[in-house]
């Protein structure tokens, strides 16, 4: 049986680290949504970058910069972290730098995992199948919010877990991962109102970019896998 | 409105710590169960200590020790650090060093606070009533299990908050909060069969020491509350 452990925060991340296992690294509001649509909408690769110089290098190069902190877009930046800046004309066969508060963190984070995948909502079906295909430990890695506990993640951690259960072939005795199955069985039936009780939700309000929440909440828009490739993002290339 | 927040892991604390916040430390299996019991029990002081070499030196000095690590009593020691060792015959009146894996850990940890309460169901309202009627906001301390989140802990961090947001004079926006009273509602029903799921629950029954769980998790079998004074473990004077 492969093993599903879940994990609520990159600060714990040390806890659970485990070299051979698969890492799904989720940032719902908005980092992985948003990656996971970039290379839906066509982009080549995307650089994920952790800090605001090294974004700021890339952008010395001549790159195309997505980066913001705190859901405000870096003034040298040429778009910023939600879905909706990933349109085909701006990045289609593009290769763009990326740099967000807490997912592209988690990401890098992730990166001595055999494998590092990003998730979402919009591909979970793709991610479920497989990770079924395959034979390995699998950790789902929330990004979180500047590494306090994040509902939409964990939420989403919980969407696949239960995803992976009901295959048969898994297995958790991870407390983090059963919470998190009980806390998606729980918001299922009206996922959005569910999340509207989540500090980020408000957060992006505030902020006037909320209105990706819906979009970042919708299953299976894409059956794309970002992959982690040394220190790129690229689509997985299908067996 | 008193604001209440819940960390699900020693590890996060430095990210919610607020000097000004009451504190309330939960390990429900077991070692916040077992101080309340021993208060209860008669007990005059408990010295909580970090590390077995602390445990060492004052049993060195005379003193009764109750320490385990992973659930298993030390070489050392007088007893163990479930609940039922602490009986009245060997207990009431006395001072007793009490160092666990978890539990005692975080009471240290959290000292820096105004108020620091030790917290369980056995005195869950009395710990509700005495956070109602001060003006602090509160901080919910959860020991979890080597710094991983653990469902009990939670689910006993989503009862009080439940409680207390029930009064109408707190308020919330934290999502472990949120989290952790949403499992509560779901565990609340049935929740000796709920916490059943728990890792730590088959860590005790590997060792034989799942004879407590039930009385763990019962609801106000005391009004004493157990306070931090100084390096210190004491009943909470009545105003």
């Amino acid at each position: 049986m492969q093993k599903i452990e879940v994990c609520f925060s990159p600060l714990l991340y040390p806890l659970y680290e485990n070299p051979d296992a698969i890492v799904v690294v989720v940032d719902i509001l908005r980092a992985t949504s948003s990656i996971i649509t970039a290379f839906h909408n066509g982009v080549e690769k995307l650089i994920p970058v952790r800090t605001v110089e090294e974004a700021r290098t890339y952008k010395n190069k001549g790159y195309l910069i997505a980066a913001e902190r705190d859901g405000r877009i870096l003034d040298f930046a040429d778009f910023g972290n939600s879905p909706d800046n990933f349109t085909p004309d701006k990045i289609s066969g593009k290769t763009v730098v990326y740099s967000t508060t807490n997912g592209t963190q988690a990401i890098r984070m992730a990166g001595k995992h055999h494998q590092v995948l990003v998730g979402g909502f919009l591909n979970i079906s793709a991610i479920t199948e497989y990770l079924i295909s395959g034979r390995r430990n699998v950790l789902i890695l929330c990004a979180a919010w500047k590494n306090k506990f994040s509902l939409e993640d964990s939420v989403f951690a919980g969407a696949l877990t239960d995803k992976l259960l009901k295959t048969g072939k898994f297995h958790s005795i991870c407390d983090s991962a059963i919470a998190a199955r009980d806390l998606w069985l729980l918001a299922k039936p009206n996922l959005i109102s569910y999340i509207d009780k989540a500090a980020n939700r408000h957060r992006l309000k505030k902020l006037g970019l909320d209105n990706v929440i819906e979009y970042c909440h919708t299953q299976d828009v894409t059956d794309i896998i970002p992959v982690l490739d040394k220190d790129l993002l690229v689509p997985l290339k299908k067996m």
